[in-house]
């Protein structure tokens, strides 16, 4: 499927450095390749801490073990296969010194010429439609979320230190057979909750006040990702006033997730709700993002986004509110785009949890 | 002092988009962030998500929350300073589909000329030699990872998952204050310690044989990393054997670590070893790497390398041998550069235990 997407980009070859798109293409999960694609061969360069592993590992690819750069190697390869004239390469993931590098290794008839940027991105279209396998992964990797949140609901209490949520969390998440967290685990309490990206601290957890845990594992390179906030002890009427806001701005952007919708109509479906209710100034940032192999991925679910989902993409829609100095609040949950609609993929409880 | 390097670049500004760059010259440790510095001021940008985090913790420069790209936000506040005539990137950290889009968005007559990449790099250097508190936290970070491997002398028994060893150690890492592990956890036993980097996985320890536990903590910030081999039950002659030429190997390049010492003299006191023993081709990878607030920094301690050691630099040494389908060895110190040698961060014990 991607030597045809090759040979219709104009192509006669292709450079893949990021590792997950080489990971997606090849199953490679090391932490150094590079994967060179022609109209008819493909072949996956690494070095030697990886041989026995890319020998199990890698699907549909040869694999050469290279001493050096396995992407200098690779562009290397690409240039001495047969009827080569412009391999592309991905600017998105490619930096400045790297292409100058590439290029010095290039004969010299060759350096200006063969690399060349893509008119549009040739991986990322294929990883944002998540196949039924990939989906299953996902699902799986959710469904552990939601059962580490359901446990750890037994463990926040007043007194103790947010990191030892966050540990507990990762414990339990290991225990599950998580590879590990999909990104640094959030837990924040009190006055805490108003920063959107609180990472767990020794702070302790407050006797009265909302703690937000933000959290995902990696499951077979899935990540997952959820937010929850609870309380400990009973809320304030404003607490519990913008609580109902932001689930209600949150229910009403998985409602509207659809194939065919834009993104921006679903952020505007949770935006709105949060207008009406006077707190569009505390909504600071975007209501989602896709999520796979990558934490952060493709489409953004954002203000004025015209991409339009399709059946297949996995999101999530995490609306939340901050008030520095005073508390905040975040809901989240994992959407896979279905045929008739949308899946929720963290069916957690979301109603408020006072503890 | 960056301004001072920034006026004897020749360069009237500096953009940094390197997030460690970042949190190094600045104190900010959010997840998105560009910082402006020209010979009179700088600037950080960051979006509405760390308003609250970035007033608290940057310090030196003043705070900008935009709404969109932050390096967006910088380049056009560097190219608006007066004076400005050229602004450096950092090509090493900065995409080509990056800087097409920064000079997409700057005023048309200076499109071309405004950016211009660094002749050298500015900010690793000053990276590269750390401080007395860094080295401090450095040094604890260390200890850290040393009683999390007494502890784990105590859990390590035959059937029992690698990801349960791993599950205990990152757990014991949180209660110990740390913010996360600098890397994904390797528990690599039997078999699989042949892998130079097999993550843990429900494979069970074995009866008898090899496990390789590769870790690091994070702590603020600043990454800790170190590996010990250890067997269960009665290692054979050829295990024994092996692991006492990689334990002197790794001695041997500890040894060698000084100032005014090149990485690849370093790199060939153990590589010399292990040829003795036979093993030259068992030992698959490079001896080592700067460490930070990246787990991987300059200096790389590899063959040939001409980079001089200095005081402040902190490396590993981290040989290892690996013969697939067998079995694989692998001791690793965190070691930095003093006045008049070197000081092993790591003192846990490395004569083979057996399990």
């Amino acid at each position: 499927m991607l030597r045809r997407r090759v040979t219709k980009a104009g192509l006669s070859g292709l450079l893949i450095t990021h590792l997950p798109d080489v990971r997606y293409l090849s199953g490679f999960t090391g932490s150094s390749a590079a994967l060179g694609v022609t109209r008819r061969s493909a072949r996956l360069f690494t070095d030697g801490r990886y041989r026995a592993q890319a020998g199990e590992e890698v699907k549909g690819a040869k694999v050469e073990i290279v001493t050096g750069s396995p992407a200098v190697a690779a562009v290397q390869w690409l240039a001495a296969q047969p009827g080569m004239e412009f391999a592309g390469f991905d600017q998105a993931h490619t930096t400045v010194a790297e292409l100058s590098r590439f290029r010095a290794e290039l004969p010299s008839k060759l350096r200006r010429t063969f690399l060349t940027e893509l008119a549009a991105p040739l991986i990322e279209p294929l990883r944002l439609l998540k196949d039924e396998d990939e989906l299953k992964l996902m699902s799986e990797a959710a469904l552990i979320g939601c059962r580490l949140f359901e446990h750890i609901l037994n463990v926040i209490r007043p007194g103790i230190q947010e990191i030892e949520v966050a540990a507990e969390l990762e414990h339990q998440a290991r225990l599950h057979s998580a590879e590990g967290m999909s990104f640094e685990t959030i837990v924040a309490s009190g006055e805490r909750s108003a920063l959107p990206h609180g990472k767990a601290t020794t702070t302790l957890l407050p006797r009265r006040g909302f703690v937000t845990l933000d959290f995902g594992i990696i499951r077979e390179g899935y990540c997952s990702d959820m937010t929850r906030t609870v309380c400990l002890g009973k809320p304030k009427p404003e607490e519990r006033n913008a609580y109902e806001a932001v689930l209600e701005a949150q229910q009403s952007a998985v409602l509207a997730v659809a194939a065919g919708v834009s993104c921006g109509e679903v952020d505007e479906a949770a935006r709105s709700v949060l207008r009406r209710a006077g707190m569009a100034d505390a909504f600071s940032h975007s209501t989602g993002h896709g999520v796979g192999l990558e934490i952060h991925e493709s489409p953004r679910i954002s203000a004025g986004q015209k991409t339009r989902l399709q059946q297949g993409m996995v999101v999530t829609i995490e609306p939340g509110v901050y008030w520095p100095g005073k508390f905040g609040i975040r809901i989240e949950d994992m959407v896979a785009v279905t045929k008739t609609g949308a899946q929720v993929l963290t069916p957690a409880p979301k109603a408020l949890i006072e503890l």
